[in-house]
């Protein structure tokens, strides 16, 4: 049993990091801090939670995170960069559902996200938590940078045919959208239901701070830099991404797709390859820590389509979170991340 | 270790079903049948259930339910009244999630179902399964009736204060409001996205046919005839039920309300008494067996207004259901329908 | 051809009001003011209005307001009654879409709005602008107190029975739904999409501003106080209200209450008395300033249940609000607002 | 005044096409026909056209089309091929909103839509009936191919960049997201609410009907052969199509793409090219016959990435109809159409 704390919990990340941590066989949450709800009942604030989570708030100052296990950063971007290093001194191993340690190159992280990095050694020193790419290095880490919605959904699209050195990675897209729920729960006009219900758009087009981690990612699985057309787009739904994904091929000779990539993921325990000719959809996936994908080579041209669904706030935040927390304390991978997806 | 089966799980109540069922500890699902999907794989059907469930849909004609300890029927109305009693005399138990024994008058139940009830006997002998009101009587069940979503809903929000004879029973009202998945999973235009969605109407008002079965219900809490105005509306959502109940106080002296209700439900695992003042929302019981109630008395007036909510699929099917099951077999009662609430 | 202006048009109540006035065949509109968008072009605000509306927000203190014919103001409750006077002065016509001037009584109002009412002269000689109650004193009136959303949906729907004298005023019953939009176009969490959709509450059930404005209004139609249960609820759609009424029979003899409602809206051009046995639903009237009303007795009780829909930015906001212009200035009364709802 | 009849029009394009001819000057609707509704009150179908339509479903057996100015097929595919030879030789000019007359090769129609074609020589004289592209052969036709939604949306944003010449047109790209009125007022299970809505997936990848279409406008604009990848998608939202369409520039000299685009359009009625670097949504032209266009090159890289929406039951069907009508008759092209979009 180890203790858990959470800092920054009034999101949905937040809440969701409850929802799996309250059934966890072997964690104990000790602490979940927030500047504003201090004093006031997690179960106020999330009456999902009533009767499952009996805790307060407590005052980030108050709280001993230091006695913690592991301590969750359900913040947002610029607060863990400050309070990990503490933390991972005093033996606490730290898990950020932020940005702050998710690019290596540090101007590029600056230029991006708009401030000066406050911690570049650790940033330096972190592990970046796609457990299909980097389980063995987060094993041994005592930082992990647990990866963004989209570039989750992305990367582990694009993996097996960039690994396998198949397609043109000077010319990727990713055309991904994603549920309303990405933007958090904070007081917004765009995100309004009046504004956000009944319509579609793309947005960031110029640029989303989400482009650098999928470039970094894609880059090193291929072993050079790639070139990434990232276009997102905001879905009238609450939770859920989904990414189309368009390559080509540089390999002539004849390419099972379908076996390469339920091979690359046929021990992975989150990522499910669908059937040939079948297109996954986003509610699949809802509430649960599984990443599905289909791929499809269109009217046999050299474009390659893949298609990537997760849940934004599970495999693309929280549950992916809890998954790296159960290598990092070497547990089952799927300990109280196993929930069934609810349909309908 | 029980046996159970599953009767026409096509359809939402199948799924959920499916979702408890698979992870309950005690429970093995051994076949579920439909004449339409049969050799299909459950899981073909339900993308949701993929790797968790691994079974196929298999006729009815195969389907040995006579070997399963538990029998489900999940199918239309109409069905279960034909072979409950074979399965029955087999050993069987058999929870009908369909309304085939939920009303005592069979003359009633046939001019609201408009056929021949093809079994009055078992009728006559099904408990309903509302464990708040007749949980002993379960215990000894061979068959339970299941109670329909809106029933549910009403009769946990009127429960208290119509035991304790507080209200002039002979005019109580229930507005209630439904997700469209209370409409089943079958092809219809009204439940269509493009019809049903931004969009909100009030539908059969004339009659509706879990009119007779709350007024059942409500009369045998009242130990009279009730008289009950029903008016049911279809809400723009996928799953929940809302209640707004009216009743008129007859007790002239104070009455604690909040006190009355927090009492009669102290010791109910899924009736959550919310506090004063407050209002539940249907989200803060998705996914999950518990309803929700505040009650109010809004200017001091001599009206009660109470607020109930549930998912319409668990507490108010398929959850029951499992509860009812766990009932029947000593288990605990939350066994494998204990599930956290998925907000958002 | 009249000049008109708005104030404060960054809101719903704004864009709706420019909708109808730039197809209005009457009027010219010479300004629209915002503090916070001043100098921004109304089409960068609402792209829908891009190639319709070719005009700018202005400052306020800059807006030459006293030489519109006609101002609106679509602003938070408390400017107007600031404003009013002197516009009144200079012999323009004021419509106030907000809540300053529809209470008479000044102290309550004062109690439900939480402020000291700065002029309540105006609030005196203000007319309710309900055109199918006081289009007479709207004809003659300098200023119009623009009804709520929910008061209109529920004043229509009570008016021919409670005129009528056929039920018991000391109990009515409002249950009334309402879609997000109500809420304004403001950044506030409750309202995101990620917290409304597939959600469904109550709101307000121990008070609610309209509370009062809709009990002034049932009193003078009545010639007594009356007494009201109000429960607004908050629906996952963007437009739209649905007011189910409720009032017990006192007259026992036959009442064809189908009658009763055709003929008191006979004239009516804005209010739609459906067949018998129908259910008006909140589309039927989106973006059209239509009120459908339906009128049922369930069972042959002594209960009335009476349904009525509206656009709550129309027929409740801005399209009333263009009615009562076009009763000012003596104008056909549809002029402008004869837009087919828009279905699906 | 010109005489319209409508065969088919219990759908979604039946209900637009008689909101924009309802309110069209110098149309008069003679006759709408519907084997399954004959009869019936159009209004008593379509709510919300109580009051503005008062015409009944007619049997196409009894409606005498023949003494029409013009009619409309907003029938399935395969109808209008058998029926407008005849009309055509009455002197009927005919609008078919379906598909049957829009592919030029016969074989290829054939293999898509599953039948033999019914009337190969009248497919050889159809104009399609895109006015941006067609409009002088639009005025002297007798038979309008109403162009499909995705095709519109697709044609419209390729359009200039593929006229100027400047992109590699092996490699199109065209990633199109669909709201679900797209599927038309029929039942089925995919398009229930409790099915597409919070759930967002893509379809028919292998190969969509709609894919035939676009490719043969787009060689014709081309003047050689197009290759292109065409992935629909299904958004939880009524109305509205988003394409998101990407090419690669193959013109190595600077290229100033917003202003070809502003160019190309700039006397266009319905088309709106949006200011540099800024997204168009979809509500932005609900209920309007407008396509708004931005054009964006991220990372200044050779990818080109072109944003396009319609209201897909208006620009996409009815409302293209309507003015291709105009144009037929020689009437100002946004006679009829010119409705303000609704926001929220």
């Amino acid at each position: 049993m180890i203790k858990a704390g959470i800092v920054g919990g009034t999101g949905y990340t937040g809440v969701e990091l409850l929802r799996f941590l309250a059934c966890h066989p072997e964690v104990c949450i000790t602490a979940i801090t927030s500047r504003s709800e201090a004093g006031i009942d997690v179960a106020e604030l999330f009456s999902s939670l009533r009767s499952f989570i009996d805790l307060k708030f407590s005052d980030p100052a108050e709280a001993r995170l230091d006695l913690c296990d592991v301590v969750f950063f359900a913040t947002p971007n610029g607060i863990a960069m400050q309070q990990a290093e503490a933390l991972i001194k005093a033996g606490v191993k730290v898990i950020d559902l932020a940005a702050d340690f998710r690019i290596e190159n540090i101007a590029e992280w600056e230029k991006w996200y708009g401030m000066p990095h406050a911690c570049p050694e650790l940033a330096a020193e972190a592990v970046y938590g796609l457990p299909e790419v980097n389980r063995d290095k987060i094993k041994r880490a005592r930082l992990v940078a647990n990866p963004g919605c989209y570039p989750t959904a992305v990367q582990l699209g694009f993996l097996p045919i960039i690994e396998a050195g198949f397609v043109d990675t000077d010319h990727l897209i990713a055309d991904v959208k994603s549920g309303v729920s990405g933007a958090g729960r904070k007081a917004a006009v765009h995100t309004l239901h009046a504004e956000a219900s009944d319509n579609f758009k793309a947005y960031g087009v110029p640029g989303h701070r989400h482009l650098p981690e999928i470039t970094q990612g894609l880059s090193k699985i291929a072993g050079a830099q790639v070139g990434l057309t990232f276009v997102p787009h905001l879905v009238p739904m609450v939770r859920g991404i989904h990414a189309t994904l368009y390559a080509r091929l540089t390999e002539k000779k004849a390419v099972d797709l379908q076996e390469l990539y339920e091979k690359r993921y046929a021990n992975e325990p989150f990522v499910d390859v669908l059937p040939a000719g079948t297109h996954p959809e986003t509610r699949s996936v809802r509430g649960s820590n599984i990443c599905r994908i289909a791929v499809h080579r269109p009217q046999d041209s050299d474009t390659v389509v893949i298609l990537s669904v997760t849940d934004n706030l599970v495999k693309g935040a929280a549950g992916q979170a809890v998954q790296n927390m159960n290598i990092l304390f070497g547990y089952p991978e799927t300990l109280g991340v196993s929930q069934i997806p609810l349909i309908p």
